[in-house]
């Protein structure tokens, strides 16, 4: 039976469990949003439903290194709905600066039709959620975003730089977008930027003065 | 670089933060692990990492139809480690009463290995959670297997029983498997024994009395 069936099932028992499960159901999709990391083993990309899990704990076990207080349920709750815009929006590459400028745009009408299949209280939680995610403004938000990066860095770097080779990304474009790491943890930075160092040596990232002579870094193809 | 190479990097910076880092590259593997459950558009099976992340976010939506009081973040913890033992262990169908003989043996031996690449006090922490969720003698516990129970219901349900016909598996066998979500949620077993008997109906379930005719069920495929 198709999820309009189910949730009409559900809704002849409790209309607010019907539309939690219609939210539920809708969300499958985002098993289905694929990103530019490649899994360890170099199988396949990876897809953002089993990247918000991993962020999810990444979290949990990484917290003790946030250089200010956080709150790590809060984190974890954050990083498991920040990506769910994705499902209408599709997943940007970071180094896609064509894809970002409609970013926003595009992830704010997504938020407003996923959220909203909840009853209003939940879709009022995951929207404030999700909002003090994209202000980054509070340590918490920070901390989060460090995690969302720190976590595809180690892809790359375990993966010998697969998605970076794929889309000729040069050391330093990598560095300015991960420096972020360094505004919530300094010891993460402090291995994430020698990461990018090892990985520039060894040729899983471009080296900028290759770059630099001549070299033409191959443009990410846009979303 | 390999993961032996991170590590060792990370660990010139802190001891422990490599011993984190080394745990969140193993945990990719779970990515890797398959279930078998149809995603709902039946592009393909779903994997217990992103089965997992779909466990998280359903627990924060669906807690309040709890009937007792449930730790709601302590149950989504449970949720995203309860499955990392497949790394080792695989991931033993519902159905499959050969296999699910020396589930606990393996398993028990996954947990030893994987916990434990964590420093000590993590590792304990994740290690109580685990087996917190084996012993379902709490409501958290017992509400969290509930919600492991259904999500498959729902993805078999919304994709015309893909797994159950494959398999198949008759409605008193799904029933029995499923009933453990009454023991946490009236409501919810509400839904779901409603979905288990359309099901049933539509032929996404094999009818018992058709069964019972001499249609012999299939045997899941062991492990």
């Amino acid at each position: 039976m198709d999820s309009t069936r189910i949730v009409e099932i559900a809704s002849a028992v409790d209309p607010d469990l019907a539309k939690r499960l219609e939210f539920l159901l809708e969300i499958d999709k985002l098993k289905s949003v694929m990103r530019r990391s490649r899994l360890i083993d170099g199988s396949r990309d990876e897809n953002t439903a089993e990247h918000s899990w991993h962020l999810a704990v990444a979290v949990l076990v990484l917290a003790p290194h946030a250089d200010e207080e956080v709150d790590v349920v809060r984190a974890m709750e954050i990083l498991l709905i920040h990506d769910l815009v994705e499902i209408d929006a599709g997943d940007t590459y970071i180094y896609d600066s064509a894809g970002r400028a409609d970013k926003a745009a595009r992830e704010e009408r997504a938020a407003e039709r996923i959220f909203n299949l909840l009853p209003p209280e939940q879709a009022a939680r995951i929207d404030e959620l999700w909002r003090e995610y994209e202000a980054r403004a509070t340590p918490t938000a920070r901390f989060a975003y460090a995690i969302d990066r720190l976590q595809p860095l180690l892809l790359n770097a375990g993966s010998d730089g697969w998605s970076w080779r794929r889309n000729g990304i040069r050391h330093s474009q990598a560095e300015a977008v991960n420096r972020a790491i360094g505004l919530a943890s300094g010891p993460l930075w402090e291995v994430a930027s020698t990461l990018l160092a090892r990985c520039a040596a060894e040729g899983s990232l471009t080296d900028d003065r290759d770059a630099a002579s001549g070299a033409e870094p191959v443009a990410p193809d846009g979303r």
